[in-house]
């Protein structure tokens, strides 16, 4: 596959975006391969999102940034070019639950996922093996009631020593820190393994029965300082009934957490999720 | 489609119970046509439904639970049976909306639904016309906060004087008083425009449309005192995306109420759902 | 809702077509509420669909049609543009199943589907008293064995009398002859009651009862002279189980057939449908 | 989790059969925890399957056998009794595609599938490693178009020599011959990557790509001499549209495909699955 620049552009709505956006692609002799618009009417905002054959175009991503910073600036976009030459790093975070570690690891490992999974850090040593078979770095950052604070100093110094572009709490089961939320704001991705906001918190599939649901859910969200109340990125339910116990739903909820997880890990990493306030473009 | 008999039970879990029953159809020389158990190991508690030819057994409703009642009583069962041939009464109660009307009219009138729609009461009268069409008796009660205790000591009357066995909530938009919940307990049902326990209460894609969720749905359950929290019937849900409105998703959301609450009230009226405490058994 | 112009366009890809098309609407000032691409790659042909405010354009339908047709020259572009102010006339079709009829009648009814249901065609005679109630005039044009070429002969003079834009096919069990499907090509929409292209032809039910397939379906497409073998539209499956007898998936199914078509024939009448050889382009 | 035992029956349908049955299950105090019951009308089939708690009843699995024997000649049974305990011996085919072999490893692995996988037999090297990281006996055995004798001679000594309980195609690519049809009749367990009846044979992504449907699926079944015929034990499908090239159809397949595998394989080990003629009965 020939490589792609991305262009993803948010900006407050008005006449004349699109036309100036697919002018200067066509002055550069870009060949667009995927175009996504989106006007929020309500919010008076609008979303873009081109993916441009590198190829077709004269010049590097610094020089598209230089060329493009004009029309960024005349029109107030929040805006970004990366390269799809150019996989993001990627730590995973894990606690004992393997399902999603593996899942996202045999994605990379089959090429599925375009990324770079630099690191696992997990709060137990359980996963070890295999994340050593796949030649990927382990670390064991212990975490208990007494030593949060040096605990996730630790795991901010790895997420910086590794340069994570991406942190993925592939069922971490630990509340991070305000501060690592902040500092990796929109960057920070989890898998709440209910179908939110429904049953957040603790304990999700012990709710969804006691209430007696008819279906159960999953939910890939931004991390953010409120708790599993971040940007929803993908959403998947599945059917139970009666005579579905706790366990059965913790089995049939895992193949939608692991799908729900690694299709919005997909979107983000394939930069097509634009955050606005608390809500989610996600251009397919 | 020859009738047959329904008879449901609930009761504590212990041996013997499978037993009794079948050796009680097979000493009538019952022909089973369908048999559903449930154990609930958690509740200790155990369900079960089958139908049987009538033509089968050598009497009538009434002489089988006469017959039954031996063992019933042995097992502390709470039980019922019932006569396919004898379709069950509903009142159906309405607002403006009518897709959820419309669709249950449909169903009755294309004989898809075994049910005696015997009434529609609504709080105001614009759907009067395609009820007359039905040749279905139309009564328009409004409700406002003056009149809310007459207008509901009248609908009670009708509920009484149409000897109504189920009353269905078709997007009537009216809580209905503690009152007439308990004296028709486990024969209201609701239909709720969000996917429970997400969103209850008031305008539910609103509030759906703020959170940015990314599939919406519906929920058919029994009515109780506390608003939104009864027994679910059944659930289903529909994907939308950023790009879909508010007025999107109540478009889009019609489709699942309808289908929904049809499913919920078909499953009732064969009395394929018991209800155990807040929860539901739902035989397939 | 504020009326909007739809510019629906494809041809062949190559550079500059969205810088063209979008510079042609900022420069009159086009307003875009809604814009789509798609590049098929492998046919080399690019899709395009806008809609944009007509209040914030200096002109009508036919100034804009000609403005634009110099570029839609230069690109060799197959396109329309339409007015949403403009519903389409549109003739349903039906025999005696009367749910898709009376599913669309009341997405009609109730302003959910904004076309102009002019006439309704049957070849019997059963739903005539549903379609008076709507005030909408009805035609019985029965056809046998010994008629088919003067039935459709009239069925012909019908669509041209009414002046239909589209035709829907809401189960009318008959095949149109060829020199109809030919000469409303791409605007006839029939919804077949399989998963196409399993159990293409007569009686697919049934033909998946013996199969024992696990989910049944329906397929909403455009009608050629191939019997079921027209472009896609839109497609659903329903989960059904070995204790569905034919009947319970003629019951289950008929949700499945309302709703693609009802979806089918929205896309298709709000031009989201382009037709490209034997494929579609639906845009969301 | 206590050990069950599962008795499965079928057989021709009359009254008197549950009854017998449960009878013999209380009389030796069998506490039932599941319990399902099948009447195919159109047949005349009847279909049955219990668990029951191993430590209720006063013997193992040989004395089961010969206490019931009676009851299943009298009826014309077709029945086992099987022994959770005893979990089913596993041999796993695969080529080169690895996403259906990990994902039932794994769940093997986490002990969410509750079997012994006993040996892999590949055509291909690729994926030894992994099979050795789990340490299982991995088997090469190459097969071309002149060896194909010799090389299912191979296979079969294999499966002998594993004492195969069930052969699982996961993504195998070879049909295998008549032969070995036959003597594992109702043991081979395949998956094909397409929503069967459609798309049978090579290359179905391909296929359904250029007839344009809109959702894609798979279908776990079992082998039999006709290729892709075989009994279907589970389908599911997933939603594509127009901009979904080939490789996004084989991509979003996968997960389609591995889902549907674990359910069918985990239905059949749990003695879930019986086979009439060419459909399942399936008990969830």
């Amino acid at each position: 596959m020939e490589h792609t620049y991305r262009l993803v552009i948010s900006c407050p709505d008005r006449v004349g975006i699109v036309a100036k956006v697919s002018n200067f692609l066509t002055n550069y002799n870009g060949w667009i391969t995927e175009a996504s618009h989106h006007a929020d009417s309500q919010a008076g905002w609008f979303f873009m999102r081109h993916e441009i054959r590198a190829s077709s175009m004269p010049f590097g991503l610094e020089q598209f940034r230089m060329a493009f910073e004009p029309i960024a600036r005349e029109f107030d976009m929040h805006w970004q070019v990366t390269d799809s030459a150019q996989p993001k790093r990627v730590v995973l975070m894990c606690s004992r639950e393997s399902h999603c570690l593996f899942d996202l690891l045999h994605r990379w490992h089959s090429r599925e996922l375009n990324v770079e999974v630099v690191a696992v850090v997990s709060n137990h040593d359980d996963l070890r093996r295999m994340v050593d078979w796949h030649d990927i770095p382990f670390h064991h950052v212990p975490v208990n009631r007494d030593n949060r604070e040096e605990a996730f100093a630790e795991v901010g110094r790895l997420f910086d020593a590794y340069q994570a572009d991406v942190i993925v709490l592939a069922r971490y089961m630990q509340i991070l820190p305000p501060e690592v939320c902040e500092r990796y704001s929109g960057r920070v991705i989890n898998i709440h393994h209910s179908f939110l906001p429904s049953f957040a918190g603790a304990r999700p599939y012990h709710q969804a029965y006691s209430r007696g649901v008819k279906l159960i859910g999953a939910t890939c969200h931004y991390v953010t300082q409120d708790l599993d109340e971040g940007p929803i990125i993908e959403q998947d339910v599945i059917r139970i009934n009666h005579s579905d116990s706790i366990e059965d739903m913790v089995r049939l909820g895992k193949d939608v957490e692991k799908n729900v997880l690694a299709r919005g890990l997909r979107a983000h990493v394939e930069d097509r999720v634009i955050i606005h306030e608390n809500k989610t473009v996600v251009f397919g």
